[in-house]
């Protein structure tokens, strides 16, 4: 079963991104970039929601290509032809998940928002979560986590403290 | 200048407690309980907002009393004949505490949930921030951090794995 992973980089109160999907917060540290290298050598596959592919096609992330990565967009509304090389899924996310898991190839990538995530997670197809904590408080912006109707425990895999003041947590999905 | 440190435990996704005030998943961990026993030893003060005193009177909390400590509840509407030993603090939080932060006295400790630390941030009165981030998802309930309308930089100071995979972490507010 390939396994899912969400994450990403986010502030103390929980924001992948600031308002306007500020960036410039973002610490690309020795440390930070040596954790997106070890993982990416594990992931071949990318979802994410519609919001989260727009704003990486806007700045420069090749309307949702990653190399030989394949990305997968959920959306009810983008049109696929206007996207070549990429893949939207109108299904259910969950459904699509957790077939998707069952299938060959590698490690799954969750990028954020907190949309995506938060059906993946109501769905139980998630199995670990890491996230960069920076040293910063946005106030406002895109948040990591959304309200989600039922609590879901984690196991703490790893904790430590990488440059720039981030601390660096990974846990395991148990429920 | 006495310091003023916000915090508590918080669920990964910023909630200090569950649906409905839930505190079942809290772990009171040696560790937990050690770090505790640590820090009421600097302090002489709490301040906290009037749903949190209404939720610590409620679970026993003696109406805001911790033996030696004064605590300060800000609120509008409650009235302070009805909870003599209270001192209710009706005016700009802000200003009330960059006074009270010049007076003589041990440190200040801010008990959430995040109205009243919000004001707090918005008036700069903030010195360090302190959370025991606890391996689970809440996904909803009471939020460690609300909105608010400007950044706020923090220093790590530390950052340590304690019992039950929770982490802790401790930040000097730098502006």
């Amino acid at each position: 079963m390939r396994k899912v992973t969400y994450g990403g980089a986010c502030s103390l109160d929980g924001f992948i991104a600031g308002k306007d999907g500020a960036v410039d917060w973002l610490h690309f540290s020795r440390d930070a970039q040596q954790i997106m290298k070890d993982s990416w050598e594990n992931f071949d596959t990318v979802l994410m929601g519609r919001k989260t592919f727009e704003v990486s096609a806007r700045t420069g992330g090749g309307g949702g290509s990653f190399g030989d990565i394949k990305t997968y967009v959920f959306s009810r509304t983008l049109d696929p032809k206007s996207y070549p090389g990429l893949t939207v899924v109108s299904e259910d996310a969950g459904a699509f998940v957790r077939r998707l898991k069952e299938s060959e190839g590698k490690e799954i990538c969750v990028m954020g928002g907190g949309e995506l995530a938060r059906s993946l997670f109501d769905a139980g197809v998630i199995d670990e979560v890491g996230f960069n904590i920076h040293p910063i408080l946005l106030g406002s912006g895109v948040p990591a986590f959304l309200a989600m109707t039922r609590r879901t425990q984690l196991e703490l895999l790893e904790c430590r403290r990488i440059d720039g003041g981030c601390v660096y947590v990974t846990y395991r999905v148990n429920a």
